[in-house]
């Protein structure tokens, strides 16, 4: 079998899974040749529980032009992933990036021009768009049988992380070692699914409260209120907070509702169109009638694995990627502008201003506890 | 048995309700005496579906000082509620209000200042507060024993209205007639429920859509966050134009999490407080157990028919009431303090500036299809 020979960069957290699965042949087409660690306790590790084959570098530029490998995982920390894709991708290599795409869509649009000029496959690692629920929401969204979006609702406050979580690395949660807190780690998944399945907002009002219930600098509490081109409006809610934490995803349409909860998503499917009811109906507390049920689904959720298998199909055979690098800027978009909107307290408007992000993200770093960057 | 002697202004909607429950014996401790109504039409009603000794009044102000009545129900317009309580308890009687307690809070002020001098029962309607789901949610938080409250959501989005109900009646949904839309006429009780259970917020900022969905001049689709004076955020929202709409009400507090929703109250209780656990905790990814469990309640929401009974024996024997008339104003002042934050465009703070939102209101007034104030 063609095999693509991969090397991964930066085995201190996902990328110590992404290298055991590829060793362990979960994804056939994958062949694991190098690994790279600025921490030598890392390749420590590697030594031990990789095959003996692969090859340890401490710095990834001379693991991309070893000649070793074909394509580069990045599972760095957050603000190296554009520098190390454009990096991989000058040296010819096909790239899969960790979420998030960067801290700040500056530095992504310049990686997602390189990458979109060059002929090398370029994904990111957003594997819950595997998931068969969300997968659901996005197939009937897409459909149109339910008409437009007037109505969205996240609460995902099932982030819980206690202050030991915080304190296991320096760079935790600081603005120069992360740029963010729940929304650019935990959520980037979230705002990614959010604008796969609802597409993006025009316009977004949000409050990030920083260090609320942790000893951090970064934000561990957002609502966020948006606005879509078509007058929808939407609602985003998260901590590291929240225990119980809660995880329901309203979408409401002019066909119906879609509420994703408990492992089940909800379809209410009205009988008539809304707007059409609205104008028809003669009895003032009447509503439409509708229908509920529980989505059928494959039930599939393959997550990382699956991502790992098409990209790597992709690579070989030109298959559909599950989601292409380029894209990581949307979610990361959105994150941005919450973030802005809430330092300058109004609200923002989608496309981003970039700079004015990058210049109040550097006053940030600027104080930061401690100076990685 | 001694029965208080009651009144009723205004036939045409709620009072037609609360005139037949008291006619049919339904509140034994009150004797429907007299009805009041400005359309020829609804005495006319009256005279045909109520007892024959019963009196017919065109004007209130002549009921009130017939001396034929101890306590009157104000079932009028929103507007008209404050004047007609102060009218009434001027003349020595008991008074129980509808919501809203008015429509802006100068004048609820003024209305309260004057009830809480005399030794009159004021009471309001707020039915909603009999419902068991929202006394065991009330039972729960007063107990602190799930600590302080982090978090309030309230998606009460249930409140379909086809335009045919805005059309009913010209004042309906105008400034001038209503002086608001679904805040105003549909949310007046989840407002008060809201504050009721979780205490009120000290800042909002609110985006109200006016006429989005139907053809009218207040507004039908509302987004509001809200800030605690002890940190807790909140967000509501609420809509004349979902289908089916949902009505979920979760409340975030240290030691767990309440989620009313489906005519069920879901309670999941920690094992330990979240504050305690996040600093004892060594386990970054670990969340604190809980059970989850549905509340036991005694299964009653006796509504109207609890709230008049309970007026009557305030009256008669000093009884607490269910909602004290003066506690209107809070339920409203959030109401008022949404429409500011939104016609403003800005965070408001509560206390609200009552001036400032009555010369905003009076703008509306003044541009508004009627003019029936």
């Amino acid at each position: 079998m063609n095999k693509v020979k991969i090397g991964v960069v930066g085995i201190g957290n996902m990328g110590t899974y992404h290298s055991k699965w590829i060793a362990e042949g979960m994804i056939p087409e994958l062949k694991l040749c190098a690994v790279c660690d600025t921490d030598p306790k890392r390749l420590e590790w590697a030594k031990i529980n990789l095959p003996e084959n692969v090859v340890k570098f401490s710095d990834a530029s001379a693991m991309f032009r070893s000649q070793l490998i074909d394509a580069a995982i990045i599972a760095t920390p957050h603000y190296q992933h554009p520098p190390l894709v454009i990096d991989a991708i000058g040296c010819g290599l096909h790239v899969m990036s960790e979420k998030p795409a960067g801290v700040y869509t500056k530095q992504v649009a310049e990686m997602n021009e390189i990458a979109s000029k060059s002929d090398k496959v370029f994904a990111i690692m957003y594997n819950q768009r595997t998931d068969h629920l969300y997968r659901k929401m996005k197939e009937i969204v897409d459909s149109e049988e339910f008409g437009q979006i007037k109505r969205t609702i996240w609460i995902v406050t099932n982030w819980y992380r206690s202050q030991s979580y915080y304190d296991s690395g320096g760079w935790r949660a600081t603005w120069a070692g992360e740029g963010g807190g729940v929304l650019i780690n935990q959520c980037s998944h979230n705002l990614d699914l959010l604008q796969w399945i609802c597409g993006m907002p025009v316009r977004v009002r949000a409050f990030c409260h920083e260090g609320k219930w942790h000893a951090i600098e970064v934000e561990d509490d957002v609502t966020a209120y948006m606005e879509y081109e078509n007058g929808a409006t939407g609602v985003f809610i998260t901590s590291t907070a929240d225990a119980p934490g809660t995880n329901r995803f309203e979408v409401m349409l002019e066909g119906g509702k879609l509420v994703c909860e408990d492992g089940k998503l909800h379809i209410f499917k009205l009988d008539v169109n809304k707007r059409e009811f609205n104008l028809v109906n003669r009895e003032g507390f009447k509503e439409p009638a509708f229908v509920h049920s529980i989505a059928e689904t494959d039930g599939q959720s393959s997550q990382h694995i699956e991502v790992l298998k098409s990209f790597a199909a992709a690579i070989l055979r030109g298959h559909p990627l599950i989601a292409d690098g380029v894209e990581g800027i949307r979610g990361l978009s959105i994150s941005n502008a919450m973030h802005l909107s809430s330092w300058l307290d109004k609200t923002v408007s989608l496309p981003l201003d970039e700079d004015l992000f990058l210049s109040e993200l550097k006053k940030r770093i600027s104080t930061s506890k401690i100076k990685i960057q």
